[in-house]
């Protein structure tokens, strides 16, 4: 139970080093009889890894997956998955410059002060690019929540530095997002976006922003209070993310201005209408099952949203009292800047000597954009492990 | 590992209702040795408990802490510690008139599309009046954590509504926080709070705020990436506090509006000066120990924050790369405005009926004040389990 | 996670101490809408109870469960279940005796050498006696393996010293073994048992022997390769209970005398007769639930032991590679002589000074018979989780 | 936390199958700053792997180990550690005929009822060859106590069938027990075992036996009451080996048949000399530490049994009230006759139709040898975890 893990069912396990031999993850507790393809996996690595455009660093990391045990046919086998990255562009050469001083907001100090060494290459552990094994397992649990109940998880760049994407939330379609460099919302926001970072990359400076996700076909009933609440362990999983320094559900920060009269959800009844999705062409339906499940099972899409009950308003971001109530779970996170700039900045060796540190190589100015499908990877993963565990505890899910 | 439970070498195992037997928690793995008070307790539990003002709900709970195991003498045994509140002040007919109706923003509904029934004397599991464990629990994880290095926690209220503290972190004192009974920086913030809540009151309506918690004296070293960093282990804990709906360290969300070059903090050389503690009068030095531990003990004060090397500016907010650094950590939490009010609101009942629903009784205009040592007590057990993590796996503490 | 608790999502936390306020468990995880009444915890506690009859010891413990939470109106709502024990016979007085020595092969040296002190009065948390939560909390895994299965469990005295039962597990049924007071097989065996302790007691010595389990109405496919194993998760758990020395699976350690050809256990089909039941009468139908569960839900005991294939021996003992195969479990646990004998010994002080230690007070002189409910509580702990488990990741169960 | 890991802080998760690209574990939480050289772990690999000689399979593994994290410069960093080994002897058609039957008393039919599927190229997760995985995780485990207490554990075949080693367990020397085939205590019984093996292996048959397993210089305090006990932990990780039916500690099932006045194990004082090592020549010193440890720091060798209170017996094999008390641990393991036999054996298909089995290929007659390091692994993981855990609750070790 090393911080290396999470999970409690659906139970991911990370390994490796950002310059070492490769990097991965092993996912254990995987249901059965799912089907996954390599290229299920590859797609969100694509969108995370290093050197797609100008926007991202322009290290080339090709990141193919590799499936080394669990999956027999394109299908789960429901023993351990072991997913490997391997790293081929290491270029130590680059982090000559840090190997004898704490480079400023980084995990340098706290790493070397934790376990008395670090590594000299790169951020060791510490890297950013840890991150790929989490997205590798986050497509494996988006899989098992597809077939299980369509759910659709969609993350954006909500905004970068100060400026934010006028759409609102409900708005927003994966095709959009899909469409331009930045992942944000829409293409005239993408462009005052682009601008921004290049004007960062030019002063070798860097910016942060917000992420925003939006997930719809929740089935109701996830989460278990009084700790594991949903969004407690959603809020864990996202400020796992490196650079990630807040996390709001629903309303969040801004909700504290509200009074409890304009806050509160009413509960309205509905006609079966379910909610809508994030795709704007129809809902993809659930991939056929290859294993044994019949109609009956509650656990298959049949038995998904189908409650006529919904709230008119959803400031509470689709989970109450730790609990998914099956409106569409909806969440900030707020990202630094990147620590990494090409400026001349203070700081102290490794033997406590005043110095100054001025970073080179290949480095984001911006790390929004490839934080997207790892805000994505860290929703699915959690809502995995909390259908298994509500399916273990209580057997089947609502319906009305 | 139900989510009852929270902590993995520090674990706190919740159980109680609202308005059953009584309530409390399981607190096992606690060093032994360890010197605990009943007051030591009592204290945090008396801050939690409604009652003791007009800003708080009337409800009359003494909340008198009953330890029934795993301390003798005043002192931890290193066994599980029971801790009981009995409940004395049910009043059963205050809520008569929820037993079949969804009450908006509440976890009924959650709660019984999850498990198939709910309690119908108040809100059973879900009540918030279940936090008085883990404040509980919370100040256990104090005494331990002050033992070891004077550790100080310190949460106050920041703001309710759009009324903020005008006073900077570093500047709020304890001292100046109990003397209010908003719980916030200074007088004058809690008059202006103070007239905002009674204005709510009036009109049946609730407030929402912002809690910040400053904590000093941490030890270098906590917290274990990639995901049980500190940080993403505090978020996890302050979310599982009912009504919370965001966490935020360091800079958070209002630092993704800066350039990397303001945002990075500059590690410098001090000659030996401790971080300025949340004490205005001088640091209270460490219980005395009755347990056999000697000067050479690494855990001790002896070893606590001797370190040189401090950040400049604490951007950061005391954790980089999920692992403490020795500066204050620095964190807040927003809670949205309270969801039961006293006005006509639009629902369903169970049987998916619509109708509307006024809330009657005992009822908090604001959580903000009460919400205090709560928060306190959940960074608490954050800490303590993750000191106790990386004793057991380093064995050692970093000083320089 | 502290050794206090067992089960992961069937989660029992153990705390108390044999002369404190009291004793207990919270179970947390359990499935909502499963009856539970006091009499089904009641019956099982009191089969473990002292002075039950002079084959135990005379302590009068009238240990009365109470249920403080989690159960309303007899029914488990899903949220954690507190069970108490309160002690009311103390006589510290019969421990001034032990407060400075180290009493041979008891936990007085390990529990101070641990924690750097013990209880003074009695064992404190390595007392037997701390096996009453288990037992309470095993009285509600039974009810939920009964209400999804109708498994059954059935404990008994194998051998005591060098007696042995000559009956065969199959032959045996539960109401012989409620009809004697040693818990074993068959009168005529209790009757020569009964013999040697009364000589055993008559020269203050003690006894050890055997007990062996059978659990029919087993699910297919319970366990966890390939480290939960249900039988390493068997043995771990019985291995927990005091004075147990070992634990054996099917054919166990006189099975390494086999040959293969001799042991493997062959195959057959059959006309879906399912195996035989624990009690003579016929199977007691699972009780009605209360739930909505209906005929589909294929956990419930429509879903249990229809497949048609079994295996003609039973040599493994119902558990292959790690996985139940439906036949009945069958295991034996060695519990050593009672440590307490009341014959003059050689030990050391605390201050490590040699002395001699003789114990007086109420001593059980053979702890077989009230260890027979505390075998079968862990063993329905283990599969109850295992169920769970089992569910969660794959959502249903076998039938052919 | 499914089945695939086992340890609380030190947490070995293991992957892969028998024929598929390969298997390993990841070893989390290891304590950083320790020396592992390949060789450490490849030595113990050697010892199980497959081809030795021909009293194991003659299937050629070369089981050569990968180290593809967590260790930099021959040293552990406190990451993970990601061991692989390649499989590279697939020959799938040898398993041809066992495609579509479920071999009497493998895991075939009971993964296929649990998962729904099984591997139908060998025994896949069910496989034996997974315990190459557990024997590396055990050789980091072994170093890490090695470093901290210099404990040393010897494994031996104790008995093969009917023919028992007449060696009592303190007499058995490492160097004896590496001087023949069968690994058991000496030449002449293992003459006797060698031809047993013979004979079974020419009629196509089997034989089981038992492990015996001796740990000195263990450190008094492992072990966390009530039910992670450190014998139940060995327990549960010795019955996880392919083929372990019981386990048994100290007296074990014998112990059963003494009086308590036999059997109880007398405190003595000595004069600081440390129990006997298993080794003839004296005692290995521990490796030098590389780490930043200083003599004061408790957990090192300075601080290792320095005690100067034993047993006069040991019955209770080192452990009271499931915590070490610093005499040597003792305990047995036994192992079923191989159960892929040469013979026709009665059985069923995977569609229920009756049919005899008859295996080909490469098979152990007698797993007991290779079984010898797995047996070592599994208790070098318990007792590495709980040494990190204790150091976690209490910080230091108990001397005297």
């Amino acid at each position: 139970m090393a911080g290396d893990s999470i999970g409690l069912l659906f139970r991911v396990t990370n390994w490796g080093e950002s310059h070492g031999a490769g990097l991965g993850v092993v996912v254990a507790g995987v249901p059965p009889g799912i089907t996954i393809l390599p290229a299920d996996i590859q797609k969100d690595l694509d969108a995370r890894r290093p050197g797609q455009n100008r926007f991202t660093t322009s290290r080339q990391e090709k990141d193919v997956i590799k499936i080394l045990s669990g999956i027999e046919n394109n299908e789960t086998t429901g023993t351990p998955i072991l997913l490997m990255i391997e790293n081929h562009d290491h270029r130590p050469k680059d982090y000559k410059n840090i190997e004898t001083v704490f480079r400023p907001s980084h995990a340098d100090f706290t790493y070397t002060a934790k376990y008395g060494l670090r590594s000299k290459s790169g951020g060791g552990r510490s890297s950013a690019r840890l991150t790929a094994g989490s997205v590798a397992a986050g497509a494996i649990a988006k899989q098992v929540l597809t077939h299980a109940f369509a759910t659709d998880i969609l993350a954006y760049v909500k905004s970068i530095a100060t400026t934010c994407s006028p759409y609102d939330t409900t708005a927003v379609l994966r095709e959009d997002v899909l469409a331009n460099p930045i992942k944000t919302t829409d293409t005239k926001t993408a462009e005052k976006m682009i601008a921004l970072i290049d004007t960062a990359r030019d002063n070798g400076d860097s910016l942060g922003g917000i992420i925003e996700c939006r997930i719809t076909n929740v089935p109701v009933g996830l989460g278990e209070p009084i700790y594991d609440k949903l969004d407690a362990d959603l809020a864990k999983a996202i400020l796992a993310i490196n650079a990630c320094k807040g996390f709001e559900l629903g309303s969040g920060f801004k909700g504290t201005q509200l009074r409890g009269s304009e806050h509160n959800d009413a509960f309205i009844k509905t006609d079966h209408l379910s909610a809508p999705n994030n795709s704007s062409s129809k809902k993809t339906p659930p991939k056929k099952s290859t294993s044994t499940e019949t109609a009956s099972d509650p656990t298959t899409a049949a038995y998904q949203l189908t409650q006529n009950i919904r709230t008119k308003t959803n400031h509470s971001g689709g989970i109450q009292g730790g609990i998914s109530n099956g409106m569409p779970i909806v969440f900030r996170a707020a990202f630094k800047p990147t620590a990494t700039i090409l400026q001349k900045q203070q700081t102290v060796t490794e033997t406590h000597k005043p110095t100054t540190f001025q970073a080179q190589g290949r480095h984001d100015p911006c790390v929004l954009p490839r934080a997207v499908p790892i805000v994505e990877a860290m929703a699915a993963i959690v809502l995995c492990d909390h259908f298994l565990r509500h399916r273990g505890q209580v057997g089947h899910f609502y319906t009305s």
